[in-house]
C-alpha cells in the first residue's frame, strides 16, 4: 500500500508534529471544531439513520440501473429522503444514461461434459439473436495471453479468460484484473473471435456471476460478452485441463435502447461565513440491476446522507456549504457526474474538498488524502481526531472515486476515509449484494469517520489550497 | 444433542472400561485389525481417492436430478468408477424414479413496493401456466400460524411463510424448519390458497433460493409452490411490515413427466469367512438440479468409495463383505433406496451392519450408533480407534440416513461418524452446491474416520445383533 514517497512524509509529518508549537497545531480547527467532531463521532456510533437508509433504498427500490424505471423511482427517494433529514437546496442535476437492458443470458458447455453454467451479460454487452452463438472454446488466461496467441487461434472461437481476481483490503486487486472486462470483447473480436467469456472479477467462491460495463471500441465487431462466477470457472478450466476439445454455447437477448433522462440528486448543509466554498460528498444512486445496491452504492449513499444529517443536527452550522451529491450513472459511464461537472462548470473551483463513498459499507480503516502538500499537516489533525478508530495512515495519492475524478482533475482536493474492501469483491456486482451483506455497527462506524473527516473538513481555518498533477501523482 | 438416557450410558460405559479385563476388551478386534485401522487411517489423511471422484462426478457428470440426462450419465459414471477401482461385483439395482422438469420460474412482488425475487420452484410443484398466478399476499411464519388463520383468510391468496431455520451442527435445526415444505402447500390448498412461497430452508444470507421435495395429500387441490432466499424473504417480511396491502405474482412452468427407469450403483469388497454378512455403504447419486451435487451427495459417494477403495488395499481382505450402495432417487422419494430394498428383500438380515454418508464433506465430529445394547461396548471400541480426531461420543439413537431407514427399520444396526453440518444448509438444495464447497481436508479427515470405522465393523469377531425399536427409538 504505501508508496516510495511515503517514509518521506512520515518524516516530514513528526517532524512537524514534533517541533511546530501547538498554538500553530491549533490554527487550523478551534476547541469548538474539535469538540463537534467529538460529538458527531459518538452520535454517529449509535444513530441508525444511515442503515435505515439503505434499508429503505433496497426494500422499497430495489435495483435501480441507469434508465430503469428503479432509477427514476431511487430519483424520487432521494429527493424524498433528504427533504425529510431537513436538507436545504433539495434539486436535481439532469443527466442522459444509457438504457441497455440485460433480457436473459445462458451459457453451456457443450463438450467433453455438458454443462450450464449461470451467466451474466457484462453491462452494454450485444445480444446474440435468439440462436445464440456455438463454436470451439479457446482458453486464455489474461489479455496479455490472448496477444501472444499465434494469429488465427481464436478466429471464429468463443474466447474463455480465466485469470482470478486476488483478494486485497484495498481493492488493488480490482484494478488488475478489471482490464478484461473493459477491453476484453474489442481484443478479441479484433482476432476474430465470435464471442466471450470471463471469469467474473470477483473474489467469492459462491455461484455468482458477476456482471460490470464493458467498452467496445470502434476497431472491432461487437461480440457478445457473458460471466460466469469463480466455481463454474474453476469447472470449466477443468474442462479444457482434460485435453478434449471443448465446445461453448451461449446465448444472450441483451439490447440498447435509446438514452433516457435521469437526474443526481442534490442537498445541502448551508455553511456560514465560508457558505461559497463546497465540500462535496459524493456517491451514486444507481446500481447494477441483478443486486439490489446495497453495498454497490447504497451504502455510500446511508453514509453520506447519515453524515450530513449528523452536522445539520450540530448546534453549530458548518463554515462551508456541506454538499452531499448522489449521482446518476456511475455505473455505465459516470454521465451523471460528467453533466454535474457540465452543470457546475462555472462553479467548479468552489468545489474546495471532496468525500466519496462507493466502496461497499466499511468499516473504514485508513485515512488517505489528495491534497496540496501545504495541507498535509491539516489531514494529520484530522487523523489524530480519527485516533478512536485506529485507523491506518495513508498516502497522499488517493484516488476519491469515479464520480469525483473530474473536480479531482481539475484539482479539487480529496480525502479519502478508506473503505474495507477485503470483502466487497464477493458481492460486488452481483445478484447477492443485497442488505444482508451490511454490517450495521461497521456502517455506523463509517458515518462516524467520515462525519468527523468532512466536518472538519469543512471548518479548516485556512484555505484548501488546489492540488497540481505534479504534486500528487495518480495511482 | 444428548437425550435422556446419555449420562446412564456414559455411566455403564465408564464401568465398562474400568473394570472389564483387557482380555475381553480385546475380543472384539484382533491386533492386526486394529493395526490395519490404523493404517488406514493414517492412508486415507493422505489419499487424494475422494476428493478426486467428487470432482470427477461434478465436472464430468454435474447435476443429475431423477429422471434427467445427468442422471443417467451418474449411473455410468459410478459403474465406470468402481470397476477403475477394483471393486468386485460391480452392477445395478433398477428403479423407477419420478420425472418432473423445474422449467422457468418467476417470483415478483407488484405492491407495495415492486421488486422480482430469485426463486425456485419446489421439488414436484406443479406450474403455474403462461399467465401464472397473481394474488394478495398472506404471511405466516408457519403451520402452525396457518392453522391458526381466522376461516377465509388465505382463500385465493398466496402464503407466505417466513419462519426462518436454525444452525446448528447436528442438522437439527432442518428437522424442525421443513415441515413447511412439504406439507405447506396441501395445507394452504386445503384453505383455500392458490399459490404459497417459502423462506428457503436453509441457513445462509446470500441470495441462493433452496428446492427440495414437496408432497402433495390428495386432501387438496395441488397449488403451486416456490421458495425465495433468506435475503429475500427478509424484504418481503419488510414489505408486509409496512402495513400496505402486499400483491404478489408467480409463474412457474414446471411440469412432471412420466416416471423412468434407473438405476442404484453396487459394488464390493468381498469378505473372507464371513462374506455372507454385509456391511452396506449407503450415499446417493442423484441430486438436486441447481447445483452440481457436490455436498450433497458427490461427498458422501465419494467418501464411500474413498472408503472402499482403502479397505481393498489392504494387506488384509476383511472378514465380512463391504458393500456399497450408491442409491438411486434419494430426494425425490427414496425410490432407488425402496427398490433395492425390494429386490434385496430375503437377504435383507445379511445386511449386519449399515453407515451412510449423506451430509456433506464433513469433518466427522461425533460417533453415534444405533446397535443392539449388547454390542455398545463395541462401538465404544471403534470409538477409541478414532481418538485421534478427538469426536464427540454420541448416543445409540442415531438415524442413519434416508436410504437405509427400510433396512434400519427391519432391525440393521447402525454406526454413525456424524458429519459436521454447521455450513451445510447454506448450500444444501441451491446452485451453489458446487466443489468450491467441497474443503479436502475435511474430506479426508471423512474418509479416514468412515473407514476406520467400516473396518472393524466388518471385523468384529462377535455378531452384530438386531437391533429392536423399544431399545434404540427413532429420534
Amino acid at each position: 500500500m504505501r508508496k516510495k514517497n511515503y517514509p518521506i512524509l512520515v518524516g516530514l509529518l513528526l517532524a512537524l508534529s514534533t517541533t511546530a508549537p501547538a498554538a500553530e497545531k491549533a490554527q487550523a480547527f478551534t476547541r469548538a471544531d474539535l469538540a463537534a467532531a467529538a460529538t458527531l463521532r459518538e452520535r454517529a456510533l449509535t444513530d441508525a439513520t444511515a442503515y435505515a437508509l439503505v434499508e429503505s433504498l433496497t426494500t422499497e427500490v430495489g435495483p435501480r440501473p441507469a434508465g430503469s424505471p428503479g432509477d427514476q423511482a431511487a430519483v424520487a427517494w432521494a429527493q424524498r429522503e433528504m427533504q425529510r433529514l431537513g436538507f436545504a437546496n433539495v434539486g436535481t442535476v439532469d443527466a442522459f444514461v444509457p438504457h441497455w437492458v440485460r433480457g436473459e443470458a445462458e451459457f453451456s458447455v457443450l463438450a467433453p461434459f455438458p454443462q450450464s453454467m449461470p451467466t451474466l451479460a457484462l453491462g452494454g454487452s450485444v445480444g446474440t439473436g435468439s440462436e445464440g452463438v456455438e463454436a470451439d472454446g479457446v482458453m486464455v488466461k489474461d489479455l496479455d495471453a490472448l496477444a501472444a496467441l499465434p494469429p488465427g487461434a481464436v478466429k471464429d472461437k468463443i474466447v474463455f479468460f480465466s485469470n482470478r481476481m486476488e483478494r486485497t483490503r484495498d481493492g488493488s486487486g480490482y484494478g488488475k484484473a478489471v482490464a478484461v472486462r473493459a477491453g476484453g470483447p474489442s481484443a478479441a473480436a479484433a482476432l476474430g473471435a465470435a464471442a466471450i467469456v470471463i471469469r467474473s472479477i470477483g473474489t467469492s467462491d459462491s455461484r455468482f456471476p458477476h456482471t460490470g460495463a464493458t467498452r467496445y471500441t470502434n476497431a472491432a465487431p461487437r461480440i457478445p460478452a457473458l460471466a460466469i462466477s469463480n466455481p463454474d470457472a474453476d469447472a470449466l478450466v477443468r474442462q479444457f485441463e482434460s485435453g478434449k476439445p471443448v465446445r461453448l454455447k451461449l446465448r444472450s437477448s441483451s439490447r440498447d435502447l435509446p438514452p433516457v433522462r435521469s437526474a443526481s440528486v442534490v442537498g445541502e448543509v448551508p455553511g456560514t461565513d465560508r457558505a461559497g466554498e463546497i465540500v462535496i460528498l459524493g456517491a451514486h444512486l444507481d446500481s447494477w440491476d441483478p443486486g439490489v445496491g446495497a453495498i454497490d452504492d447504497g451504502a455510500g449513499v446511508a453514509i453520506m446522507m447519515g453524515v450530513a444529517k449528523l452536522i445539520r443536527e450540530l448546534d453549530v452550522k458548518p463554515k462551508r456549504t456541506v454538499r452531499v451529491v448522489l449521482f446518476a450513472n456511475e455505473e455505465f459511464g459516470t454521465s451523471g457526474s460528467l453533466a454535474y461537472l457540465a452543470a457546475n462548470e462555472a462553479e467548479a473551483p468552489r468545489h474546495v474538498l471532496g468525500f466519496e463513498a462507493d466502496f461497499g459499507a466499511g468499516p473504514v480503516w485508513r485515512l488517505a488524502s489528495r491534497v496540496n502538500p501545504a495541507q498535509l499537516p491539516v489531514v494529520e489533525q484530522i487523523y489524530h481526531a480519527l485516533a478512536p478508530f485506529k485507523l491506518v495512515r495513508g498516502d497522499n495519492e488517493a484516488h476519491g472515486g469515479a464520480d469525483l475524478e473530474g473536480l479531482s482533475k481539475l484539482g479539487m482536493p480529496i480525502i479519502e476515509p478508506g473503505l474495507d474492501g477485503t470483502k466487497y469483491f464477493d458481492v460486488h456486482h452481483t445478484a447477492n449484494d443485497t442488505l444482508a451483506q451490511v454490517d450495521p455497527q461497521a456502517l455506523r462506524q463509517s458515518v462516524a469517520a467520515f462525519a468527523v473527516s468532512v466536518w472538519l473538513g469543512a471548518q479548516y481555518s485556512g484555505t484548501w489550497e488546489r492540488v497540481t498533477t505534479e504534486k500528487a501523482p495518480r495511482r
